[in-house]
Parts: structure tokens; sequence; C-alpha cells
């Protein structure tokens, strides 16, 4: 199951690397191979590699041979369940700040 | 600055650890001392500190000693960076995906 925890885990921590992110960016704008995702990084091929197993681990992005070429591309819906955990706390840190705020305000004198 | 892209490196990390998502959960009730949130994770104190000291590196907690009592509490709008590379990345995500529904219907026989 590709939303539990562990499936979380990995993604937050595929995303914790900005060369990854940089990936990300990239494939945001259709599929690409990974010399095509290696040119604008000057990084070498097989360090690109190896961040795009950590991003097809974590379900981020599926990959494809097609005769010589590997193309990778972003796996549909996979940044809904971050986006739903960020979302769904960020309420709670407003919520968190909202009675700080109106316990100061009670604090107040008249 | 911590909306800096090594910013967002340790965000991403910081979450990347479900006993850290889960204290990030139970401080979005409200600030806890660290024996508080040990208490439900069932980890020895050490480890627990461990883990909030790396909330805290990232910026997403932060904390502050009165008396003999450390409170950690959710730091204001230090999830709004991540959400928004989430929510600005998942829109290239559909755009990727409306444009391969597109091209599939146009190769659509008549």
């Amino acid at each position: 199951m590709m939303h539990e925890p562990a499936a979380l885990d990995q993604m937050f921590h595929a995303l914790s690397d900005r060369s990854r992110r940089g990936m990300v960016d990239r494939l945001g704008h259709g599929p690409a191979s990974v010399s095509e995702l290696a040119e604008p990084l000057s990084m070498a091929l097989p360090t690109v590699m190896k961040h795009l197993a950590v991003l097809e681990r974590s379900g981020l992005v599926r990959s494809e041979k097609s005769g010589r070429v590997r193309t990778y591309r972003l796996q549909r819906d996979a940044l809904a369940e971050m986006e739903r955990w960020l979302v769904a706390h960020k309420a709670g840190w407003n919520r968190a700040f909202d009675r700080l705020e109106q316990f100061l305000a009670d604090e107040q004198p008249e």
C-alpha cells in the first residue's frame, strides 16, 4: 500500500534532497530519460541514477525501458497523501496559535 | 533564511520518520514537555530528545526551558513552504497527465 506511513517516510525522504526535488520539477514538464534528467544538473550518470532509484522506491516516479532508453515519469496522485498530511497538520498548527492568541487576548487588562 | 532549499531539505527529512510525525501531531494539540511527548511513544527519553533535535533544527518546532522543564511548540508557518512546494508541483503533475490524456484522445481512431 502506497499510502501507509512507511511510504510517507520514503516520500518525505525522497524530497529531502535538492537534486531530487529538481528532478521532480523537471518531470513536472513531461517524461524524461536519465540523460535528459542528468544534463541540467552537471552530475555524473551513476549519481543521477541513484537519486532516481530513491524517487522510484518512494513511489513518486515510475520508469519504463524501451529499447536502450529508460524513461521516467511522475506517478499520478503520489503527492496527494503528503499534501493531505501537511494540510491536516497546518490546521492543527493554526488552531494551536489561535488558542494562544485567544488566551493572550483574555489576559489583557480591560 | 528558513525558506531556502537547505531548510526544505531539513524539513522534508524531519518528517521522513513516523515517530517525528507523531510528535508533530501531538504538538498540533498544544505545547508539550519532553516527557509528555515520550509517553505515548514508549520510547527512551534520549531517543525522543534526538528526534526533537532533528525537528528543532529543521525549524518545524521550537523549545523553551523554564526551570527544569523544556517545552516544545510548533513553529508558526513552518509548514507553509513545504506545502507551497507540494501544491506547485502537484499542478505540474496534473498538467503532465492532462497533456498525456489529450495526446491519447487525439490518437483515438474516429
